[in-house]
């Protein structure tokens, strides 16, 4: 059950809220739950544990594919006001791949429980149309990491990564970088050496110092 | 205009022309277009020359994404009744890459013109369904070879790439592998000649003969 608060920010920014009807909408916002959960944390929504359509009121999430050998890769992150319904991929039988969600920072999200969003689908043919643009953006934001994984090199990606944090000191541990970027994090720490080398970074405990990345 | 073979071949083989009236079946078999494709042509479905939604009547296609360096990586092959969306993603504003398409044998393929899938999405919201199918499909195998690119090292997914042919002979370039798993030929070469050495496989003139995979 939403407040009023949470009901406007879907009114505000969910595209597949307003696509609704009334008696919908009103499906939506007495069966969506909200949820607090504190940085750092994981959501566990494999296909095994397909919780459902989220939306995030506040905060950001990173969705990622990770391996059984605890190997990672960043496919997208979302922000206030994006919603993911790969969350929700058993109730589609195409999709065959499981995503981790985890937040980055203490968030707060708005989850429809995947039997909610299916029922909407079934009723309402514009809901469909909604599930097909949140799939392509997804499936868009997915190739572009595909395209940089495969043919751009590694210390391009790793000076793209540094800079996409537009700070003059980055907190973060090697290991974080190389969950990102689907790499080792041994192969992180040589190249960020490197960089230090050629006047690029100053690296010191868990912090990196921004000195100049356009000199690469 | 199609013929009544390729009609039939249709309705027995493509779910998206199956959920269509038989007024909309007549649209699409009157403006889709049969067309014969020689081995190793290029079917140019970029953005830029978006042609629509395309269905293999005959042989196999292969989709992949390319770079301006001319460095591939083989998403999907397309063979006999499957039918492709990517190859209309103009018509969908959340797809923001661009995929090639190649024959792989000489091939014929129904084309039906993207103004025409548009049109008849907009009509027929059971089309919509089916795209969103299709899309999911599709984004289920890039997340299958993304998964093999991060998560498995390259020389299990040659030997998984060689496997994959079911042949004793395999008559293929060491650029053709290289563009299919998305890295360079000195390095498919360099692994090939290790496996040689290992007693896996046996090299000559353009053809690759398996000893024992199964060893590695």
């Amino acid at each position: 059950m939403l407040n009023k608060l949470q009901i406007d920010f879907l009114q505000n920014n969910i595209n597949l809220y307003n696509k609704l009807t009334s008696k919908e909408k009103e499906i939506f916002t007495s069966k969506a739950i909200p949820i607090k959960v504190d940085n750092n944390k994981n959501l566990y929504f494999s296909s095994e544990n397909c919780k459902g359509f989220i939306v995030v009121f506040n905060g950001t999430l990173r969705a990622y594919l990770d391996s059984y050998q605890g190997k990672e890769i960043t496919l997208f992150k979302l922000t206030k006001g994006e919603s993911c319904i790969l969350s929700a991929s058993c109730m589609f039988k195409n999709i065959t791949f499981d995503i981790s969600i985890d937040t980055l920072e203490s968030s707060e999200i708005i989850l429809l429980p995947t039997n909610y969003l299916e029922q909407l689908s079934k009723t309402n043919l514009n809901v469909k149309e909604e599930l097909l643009m949140l799939t392509q953006k997804r499936f868009s934001e997915v190739m572009s990491v595909m395209e940089s994984v495969i043919f751009s090199t590694l210390d391009n990606r790793l000076i793209t990564y540094l800079k996409s944090f537009n700070k003059s000191t980055i907190k973060i541990t090697h290991e974080k970088i190389a969950n990102d970027l689907g790499t080792a994090r041994e192969v992180v720490s040589r190249m960020l050496k490197t960089f230090e080398n050629e006047g690029l970074i100053k690296l010191s405990r868990g912090n990196i110092t921004i000195i100049n990345l356009d000199k690469k």
